[in-house]
């Protein structure tokens, strides 16, 4: 594991993650449609087995919870088999948020549990979803959302900005070829785990048909800026020209195309193993924040409640880019003025700000007939 | 969940408990040979489905590394079938540490990780093992080891004392028919998880022929000393009575006449479930720190390492007694001060003190010919 855990990627625990992260939950409810009818096509009597449900890159199982308290109550209208529903994240996720959630101990959230559900199971899995999870075919529905941007390793670090959306040349191409390769190696351990019948609903980061993705609508780029930023602060002495390209996201927007590929190809590793692609569009959620501001929020106050989301995800992006020799308040304080920048450029000119959710949505069937 | 599962029982997090409770770690390593006989009586070509192995209450994981490894080496040695390994304890545990060691991330123990066993998947459960925790039959061997002395609720608060060792009357009563209720809960249970065919093995905390328990072969008694401390903050006013009577464990260390109870009565619930006796004992492994000691360490340096592995596990129960309108720095100073009192008696009188494992081993097979 530890050679395929990338390094900068840990999420702040304990439920700061799903609290401020409201766009992430809307966009997963959004798939609640896709999972139901996912289940109208399969064929729930088939096994005596466990009916097998993974959520992988749960992180603390917030903003996904609706969509299982949905997805079990259609199960278990339509069969009394045992349930399993493991969350999956890397080692480092908060584990225990996860568990007092599903138990019913988050103060305020107690009615979120899903210890009252009959004949359900819940597990936790530490094991990256660049490897096999789960044995073969135990997985009966796969879900995963906004989780598999990114990458298994970081293949470049950029001089000028934070973001592939910004890489340009070989460094481009060094991520497009890592996404790719990342791609073909998620779906192929999903094919062993899933049984025949099972279906996968993914909810993705993706590039969209007019360029569009994470952060960049249209308005102003969510990864440009943070990219201004902290080359404002290697301009200014305050960090070095490695910590500056040490601060690379390994994660990558892929476009519809390069989703489809392992599919479109009957001759495809992918497409060998079975796996079959029922539904693939793109949407976007939009930034619930700017819209706050857009329905008449002052700037201030919403810069204010913007930048912690954004904070939520990036903050040990930047932090653990920097030199781990500078004192501890010495580098809390450059992430601290690194996003009070970030704030001020919001509360200065708010307009366009926002970072609005850009998804490619995909169901995925594992074929009858498939060898595997 | 949340009605079962009692409350000032956490350990302290990030391998803390592992690195501290050298003892247990000897406890469960003299289950290895049970373990491995117990895989040599089991038809392990009887499944196509995974061989389950749960290790019940596992905590960080550290104690129980070593026999795994040894298990799964001796599994692979005689099927290629997959192989899950879920790590349970309560949603508050160190699930982070746990995959951390389980994936050779932690600093220094490396080696320890479990990701190069081949057909090996890795699950952790945030369920107690008060309830059912896994599908049924779907668990081969289950593992426990120096957890099911902790009762799922809290039968009676003692007004002189802080273990159910120094429990007399109604209030001993009390503990001991928790006792005896949680056995055949946790044991019914595990039947319905056990394959038939599958094998239970244990190493739990006892009260042995002579009358001994942890921490009390014969020397100085530790819980005791425990209450003594417990008491002379309440007589000198640090503590309220309350507070006294709050610090009590939710603990109990059964005889091996109650451990033998349910499989002893062919007509009792876990007889008729289909648990079947095999191998019934106790075994006391001396104390590290006091055989340190003895081999003459000096008793000051004695006092100094043998108190942290007792704070490791039972620092929670006192500092959560305390009333939480104290101030937190309070509570830690009162807390800091009991066992800087137990550190200082040890100190000044050494001979005797010491907290020796005194362990009932366990193993139960689930009967061929059984209805469930």
């Amino acid at each position: 594991m530890a050679d395929d855990a990338p390094g900068p990627i840990r999420m702040r625990g304990a439920g700061y993650y799903s609290e401020h992260t409201t766009g992430a939950k809307l966009a997963i409810d959004a798939a609640i449609p896709l999972v139901l009818a996912a289940l109208q096509r399969m064929d729930l009597a088939a096994s005596a087995t466990p009916f097998g449900i993974a959520d992988y890159g749960a992180a603390d199982g917030g903003t996904s919870i609706a969509l299982h308290h949905t997805l079990l109550a259609a199960l278990r209208a339509r069969t009394e088999r045992a349930i399993t529903l493991t969350y999956t994240d890397l080692p480092h996720n908060d584990f225990s948020a996860l568990f007092r959630l599903l138990h019913g101990l988050l103060p305020g959230r107690a009615a979120l549990g899903l210890a009252d559900v009959p004949g359900l199971f819940t597990f936790a899995s530490g094991t990256s979803f660049h490897r096999q999870i789960f044995p073969d075919g135990t997985i009966s529905l796969g879900f995963s959302a906004t989780a598999m941007h990114w990458l298994s390793r970081l293949p470049a670090m950029l001089a000028e900005h934070v973001h592939a959306v910004g890489a340009e040349g070989g460094d481009l191409a060094a991520f497009r070829a890592q996404a790719a390769a990342d791609w073909e190696t998620i779906l192929l351990a999903r094919a062993h785990e899933l049984s025949v019948g099972g279906r996968l609903v993914f909810a993705n980061f993706c590039t969209d048909a007019n360029g569009h993705y994470l952060g960049w609508t249209g308005g102003q780029n969510m990864h440009a800026t943070f990219a201004k930023h902290w080359r404002g602060l290697r301009d200014a002495g305050a960090i070095t020209g490695e910590e500056m390209r040490r601060a690379t996201f390994p994660q990558f927007y892929r476009t519809v195309a390069e989703f489809r590929a392992p599919f479109d190809d009957p001759g495809s590793p992918v497409s060998r193993a079975g796996l079959r692609l029922e539904e693939c569009f793109t949407r976007v959620t939009k930034c619930p924040y700017a819209e706050r501001f857009a329905a008449g929020q002052p700037g201030a106050e919403f810069a204010r409640t913007y930048v912690p989301t954004l904070r939520s995800w990036s903050e040990t992006v930047f932090s653990s880019a920097l030199d781990q020799g500078r004192p501890e308040a010495e580098r809390q304080d450059i992430v601290d003025r690194f996003y009070a920048a970030y704030e001020a450029d919001v509360a200065a000119a708010p307009e366009g700000h926002g970072m609005d959710y850009v998804h490619c949505f995909m169901v995925i069937a594992k074929d009858p007939t498939a060898g595997v």
